[in-house]
């Protein structure tokens, strides 16, 4: 077993950094704060005696060596960046959970054949620069480099520049590794597991997921003067586009899910019918003819809606990745060290997007979940147990150490 | 009649200061830009012999002496501050057609009995610091002086603070001053001149108005693992009430109008559910019983909206003002002198706010309109022809020219 004070006291460490306005954390990727996370991650890795490798993406790799020099590593990670209002373990808890994965093997002198890894992927939230899951995407050979350097934040600074400015850009070429396996380790995000009093969330599948950027240009006039027929009010459009994604994601539902997150109004101000929107619709299903099917109703819909209004609509996707099957020998890694360790386990879907969800297309992959207090995530309030933390970290260690042999 | 063309020139020199980004203006209240515009005026109003005040809210009364000491001065102006993406002429045109009044009278060697006082009222438009017409309400007596300086921006900026950084903070108690009249002129910002025809608008009502600021409070969380029964929110709920606001202003039409025009979302981010959203309701109409019917059908549709969605919600007033009768004599004195000039005219009911409506309730007032292209105000696209501008003022200066009494 891996020791779980240890762990917690990393978490409530690397939680110091960017702390939030409500007890979780505003570390978003390529920030000052996203440095300095890194600066306290690198440090650690030292102290475990890893050797560290940085891509061109800012993807970090911790190394700790295997005895045999041709042997392909075992990756293990997630990501430190969060939500602008994000909590403390929402892909914290796989990278600090990898090191004491580490540090487990070094107290108990571990030798393993193939080497082992621990990776922060870059940009997994995707909140500050579109897609998420960026870093991993470009590993995985989705997305171009130089295409993720030009994704630019609400501000315009390009995710290249910002990288180089926070310093952490590295020479190592994006996606050259080779890997035995990659798992990750996350929480749930959802409420299955504390609702069923199980421990452990054996992901089979990941959701797969739309984003669809939507502009609306209507024609900003005055909110007293202008006569309700003469108004091309946008955002009573996207107020109906709203709607239609939830009635949409209501009709597949428990088979999907969909909702606007983000929001532009301008000129955003009391008394001018807004001319113009921009808003991001998100949905997602564990099928992909149902998300496929989702996604043309709402595009329908959006035609039909802006027809009404007499105003115009651009649809640009700006992230997407397919409904994910998890490697079946990875999976069962996790199940049987889940069942071997007696905790109480079950299969399950993923509800969000993972960079574990791109490295599947290049390595034999697999996730673990631990519960999370009330399936709350991306959310300052985010909380879990040391104990929910103790297991998943367990389940990852037995199944990294069993597939890197010893 | 007044001199158009330079009208014309004095308000595309103003439009210099603080341009827009699509050949309107962006000077709103109390910036660097709303400083300078108020410099130039000032300037112009000393070349004419004018006297400057400033009053504790900084508004701006330029002073034309009459022959009576005694007699009370005619007032006239409107507000030099525009929209964020706002025209060359809303307010504009009624301070710079005052000042055209007296250039005239200057040149014609016109001397009146009453004095005459172009004025430039801070704060009209509202969308920088709620509620509008702020000066010329404090002034009216509707708000309190100190609860003005209260008022704060998005950034939390007080509207004492910054309108003492700007220096337009006079010594002037506010709303000492006793006027025989007020008259104001501006565009229609609606389409109904213009669509008929007609020269000049006689404003004989203004509509009414409500803003009811609404916040939202569902609970942030993870827009891909969230189940859908589980979820709290609130751009959702913000969704609903933006078309309940419609379908109410549809139901009263055309004997009203409603919209939102500013909208915050918290977090803003494309994989967050929104936990708060925060929006203002624009409700106006002509008829005061219709105007309370249709807030009290909103507040109740919210509670109703927000119960099915398991979120919370507030609505604070924060704007207000009845439908207004403008005083009997000024309005005759503006159609006398549309009729003498052989312009075409019609009585109207003011669809926005306006300074003037305030100032009826402390001296008699009338407003005098003329027709925008198309109907388009609060949009940079905002525009007259120079025929119209001429029109307008010179009913103004015939109108004033009569009350201040050769
Ligand atoms: N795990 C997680 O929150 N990932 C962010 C990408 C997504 O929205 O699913
Ligand atoms: N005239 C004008 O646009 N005034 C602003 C106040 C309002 O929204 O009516």
């Amino acid at each position: 077993k891996i020791n779980a004070d240890r762990l917690w006291d990393s978490l409530m460490e690397m939680a110091k950094i960017g702390p939030g306005v409500a007890g979780g954390n505003n570390r978003q990727t390529l920030t000052d704060e996203d440095g300095e996370g890194r600066r306290l991650f690198q440090k650690w890795c030292e102290e475990a005696g890893l050797e560290m490798g940085v891509d061109e993406m800012g993807t970090m790799f911790a190394t700790r060596a295997g005895t045999d020099p041709d042997a392909l590593p075992v990756y293990v990670g997630s990501h430190l960046d969060t939500q602008p209002t994000g909590g403390k373990y929402d892909g914290v808890l796989g990278v600090l959970g990898g090191l004491e994965v580490i540090r487990s093997m070094n107290d108990l002198g571990i030798k393993t054949k193939h080497p082992v890894v621990v990776t922060n992927w870059t940009n997994e939230e995707g909140t500050r620069f579109a897609p998420a899951m960026l870093a991993s995407g470009v590993f995985a050979g989705v997305h171009e480099r130089d295409w993720a350097y030009d994704r630019t934040d609400a501000e315009g600074k390009r995710f290249g520049d910002e990288l180089e400015r926070i310093g952490w850009k590295g020479d190592e070429p994006v996606g050259q590794r080779k890997m035995k396996a990659f798992f990750e380790l996350h929480i749930e995000q959802g409420p299955i597991l504390e609702d069923e009093f199980v421990d452990i969330g054996v992901v089979t599948h990941g959701q797969g997921l739309w984003w669809l950027q939507v502009t609306l240009t209507g024609k900003e006039s005055h909110t007293g003067s202008t006569p309700m027929p003469k108004r091309r009010n946008a955002g009573l459009g996207m107020a109906r586009v709203t709607e239609l994604v939830h009635e949409v994601a209501m009709d597949y539902q428990p088979n999907a899910v969909g909702a606007i997150g983000h929001v532009e109004v301008y000129p955003n101000s009391r008394n001018v019918i807004p001319g113009k929107t921009v808003f991001t619709v998100d949905i997602r299903s564990p099928d992909e003819k149902t998300l496929n099917r989702m996604r043309a109703k709402i595009e329908a819909g959006i035609e039909t809606i802006c027809d009404a209004l007499d105003i115009k609509f651009e649809i640009e996707p700006v992230g997407h990745f397919a409904p994910v099957t998890f490697d079946e020998g990875c999976v069962k890694a996790i199940r049987d060290a889940a069942e071997r360790l007696g905790y109480s386990h079950r299969d399950i879907v993923s509800g969000a997007g993972h960079d574990a969800c791109w490295i599947n297309r290049v390595a034999p992959t697999a996730m673990v979940m631990c519960p999370c207090v009330d399936g709350l995530s991306h959310n300052e309030a985010e909380e879990i147990t040391k104990e929910w933390a103790q297991g998943g970290a367990d389940v990852l260690f037995h199944a990294v150490v069993e597939t890197a042999e010893i």
